[in-house]
């Protein structure tokens, strides 16, 4: 029922936007732009319109109530002192799902709850389920719809909860220079009706969600979320970020979205105890999403690293130690297997400096004896890129991936290429080879923990499911 | 006597390259052709190669001795045991100073220790004073030589110790992203004769180096360099980041420059203590450069904050509260002020959440008041970038500096655009008015803070000073 219900606002066959316009100052043209970009999008969409007649060659309506067809979802956007009115028809036109991204009710004052309280109740009885009001909409990349008034993010399989729908919007900006692509986006909004807890049950169940993150200001069912979590984990990695973790932030959180949250510290022993991940800032978020994404987690927790950098090898070492990651010691016979490849001058120990000579051939071979070396379980390919000799900027990302391929990807391979975020080759390699890239040593360690983590406790609960 | 020592190497009349060569597969090319790239420099430049007579139009000559005038410097680049051979030419010749690029001595065992110690007091007794052996080289950007195989940064204000080269070359990589400009630079390689110490002294009365940044792995006279420090931080700032500070990162430093890593801890309380900056990690790093090289510290601590997100304001809190910045309250005065500025919706509470409508003409009105309040000392503009309503990505920036210029500057401004470094028009505006732009909320509370301390070191200071 609840995955039925939701499924039409994701799945819509028919939309109407009530508030469509031409006017490009109005946010009732960006849905509507956003909406009708897409020409691949099989939902029938109707145009709902006051002022204008015609909207980019597309006729409009007076009224919802004019269009012939039935209506699947509303997306309402005109001022909130006529939303009432316009629900009103909503109802009479027996819609099955309606979002109200017009703001101006409960997260203002108690007038506001009120005035929304009374068109949730209306919607109730004539059993039509709502999301916002006060939000900036939905989105399903699978099929290509953009149901709000914020930009399109590639496609792919992060799925994203936020309590706020500008945090979203920034958070898409960094996905797409990460190349991570979304499936199903859902800003809550004051959640009067469709709750967080709705959307996280739909998102659990959704096939093309393979991992759930969430930006969280508020939770109202703590129990809830926590059996919901504990659930989730087993199949699905989720990423937490909690805005309103201290007094000054809780205090701002409050003016946003009017509700109070909750004490941090419980929810975040809690939110861990049930396998998820939560983040302490919104770096970590972004790497955490881009790692599980990207990788899956190690057999073991031994770290072997190569470089062409001395000062890198030392500062990620200091990294490492944060986290106690394990760095492997050289075995014999992998110091034998990888002495052809390195000159003279390079001492073979963990991390492997291979100084700034080596190049695409030296790291494909010595990263692939660390994916074929029993001793390591996890292999941190990392460069400065190197602006002479006549290297390419990928060369060494191009040498690892090869030997991380032809060894099948069975172990994470940790791409670190510190501050070189400007090289697009980089970037178009990491596309085409799914692939993350990392650009701080703090990044690669933080991905090397969380996905030990990951592997701990999926091995954990498979251990506890089988006693 | 000192300073004229360095000035040779920074400011040389003419310079040798031993070691040129025209195969873009040698380090000889690469320093050959970064210092030959610049037209401008005035410095006479002579090729002495072994293979080939003639490197992109010059001619060459077999050796030093053959160059028929004075040399200033000579940067050797030939393998490692025909160095001492060469540095004998030089001696000869009567250079003022050598620059030993080439790698292969103390940083790999005591053997190539003794090396070049032999070759260090060659030089000593004919007067000359060395840079290296193992290092990239050293840059004086203002003019225009780049006598190292690393790119050349944009030119600026940042002058750079760094123990490692390719550090140096990755953080150049993030300073031209963070259009922050070099004067100066130098790897110290294995210091046997020129050290840290010595470019430490240098760039202290360096007129053209306004703020002094150092990566450190290795200090051999920590007294000298805590007194040094607590001159140097009363005219510019000094920013350090230390590797090797935890066991693991100990190891790796000892294997990069061969040398024992002082106690971190020690070692950090003195340099605070000193008045410089001490970062913990590098991003840190990059961020204190781009803070210090662009704002001037605070009147006082009271911080005012203007956003067009809820979720941007609820982070930022949360983060201020982690270094127990002040938030300001509004005073009466200023909420009358901003209130023809605001439309309706919004709270007339610190922070600011203007809410996604906000434009160029809002950030300007409002941020001008706050500039203009005598409540707050420090203006953070924030802003999700909208992708809707026609807004243009770097129009909450142009108003923010708008504001900021038209009030003559005296307070700083952190320009906070969360996840925006994709955005061009945001990095041109930076560039063109001398602003940081910071990406995170942890950059910019990081920003805040570094600007109170100083100022709070500068007023001591000045007060112990008429004690």
């Amino acid at each position: 029922m609840l995955k039925f219900m939701l499924s039409v606002f994701f799945y819509p066959e028919s939309i109407a936007i009530i508030g469509a316009t031409s006017d490009p100052k109005k946010f009732g043209n960006a849905v509507t732009t956003n909406i009708l970009k897409n020409k691949d999008l099989t939902s029938k969409v109707y145009l709902v319109s006051h002022g204008s007649k015609e909207i980019v060659g597309i006729k409009t309506y007076k009224s919802i109530l004019d269009i012939p067809g039935e209506i699947d979802i509303a997306i309402i956007l005109v001022p909130a002192n006529v939303v009432e009115s316009i629900v009103d028809q909503c109802i009479e036109k027996k819609v099955k799902g309606i979002i109200i991204v017009t703001s101006g009710f409960g997260e203002i004052d108690e007038q506001g709850k009120v005035k929304e309280k009374i068109i949730i109740n209306k919607c109730k009885e004539a059993g039509i389920r709502v999301i916002g009001p006060n939000c900036v909409g939905i989105q399903n990349a699978d099929i290509g719809l953009n149901a709000s008034f914020i930009q399109t993010p590639p496609h792919g399989e992060v799925s994203m909860i936020s309590q706020s729908g500008s945090f979203g919007c920034a958070v898409f900006y960094q996905m797409e220079r990460d190349v991570i692509g979304c499936s199903k986006f859902a800003n809550i909004g004051n959640g009067v009706d469709i709750s967080f807890d709705d959307f996280l049950s739909f998102f659990t169940h959704d096939e093309n969600t393979k991992i759930i993150s969430i930006y969280l200001e508020t939770i109202s069912n703590g129990r809830f979320f926590y059996e919901k979590l504990k659930q989730i984990t087993r199949i699905k990695p989720v990423i937490v970020l909690k805005g309103g973790k201290t007094a000054k932030g809780m205090l701002a959180a409050q003016s946003h979205t009017g509700s109070i949250t909750s004490n941090y510290k419980i929810l975040k022993t809690a939110i861990v105890q049930a396998g998820a991940v939560m983040c302490e800032n919104v770096s970590d978020f972004i790497t955490a999403i881009k790692t599980l994404s990207f990788l899956v987690p190690p057999e073991g927790e031994n770290v072997g690293i190569l470089t062409n950098s001395g000062g890198n090898a030392v500062i990620f070492s200091d990294n490492a130690d944060k986290f106690n990651l394990k760095l492997a010691e050289f075995s014999d016979a992998l110091k034998e297997k990888i002495s052809p490849h390195l000159i003279s001058l390079v001492q073979k120990i963990n991390p492997l400096d291979m100084i700034g000579v080596a190049e695409e051939q030296h790291y494909y071979n010595v990263a692939r004896e660390m994916f074929e070396d029993p001793g390591i379980d996890i292999v941190v390919g990392s460069a400065v890129i190197p602006p002479f000799l006549g290297m390419q900027s990928d060369e060494h990302f191009r040498g690892l991936i090869r030997a991380w391929n032809e060894t099948g990807r069975k172990k994470p391979l940790i791409p670190l290429f510190l501050f070189s975020e400007g090289f697009v080759e980089l970037k178009e390699l990491a596309k085409k080879e799914k692939s993350p890239i990392f650009y701080t040593p703090h990044e690669a360690v933080y991905a090397i923990k969380l996905l030990i983590e990951r592997k701990k406790f999926l091995n954990h609960k498979s251990n506890s499911k089988e006693n």
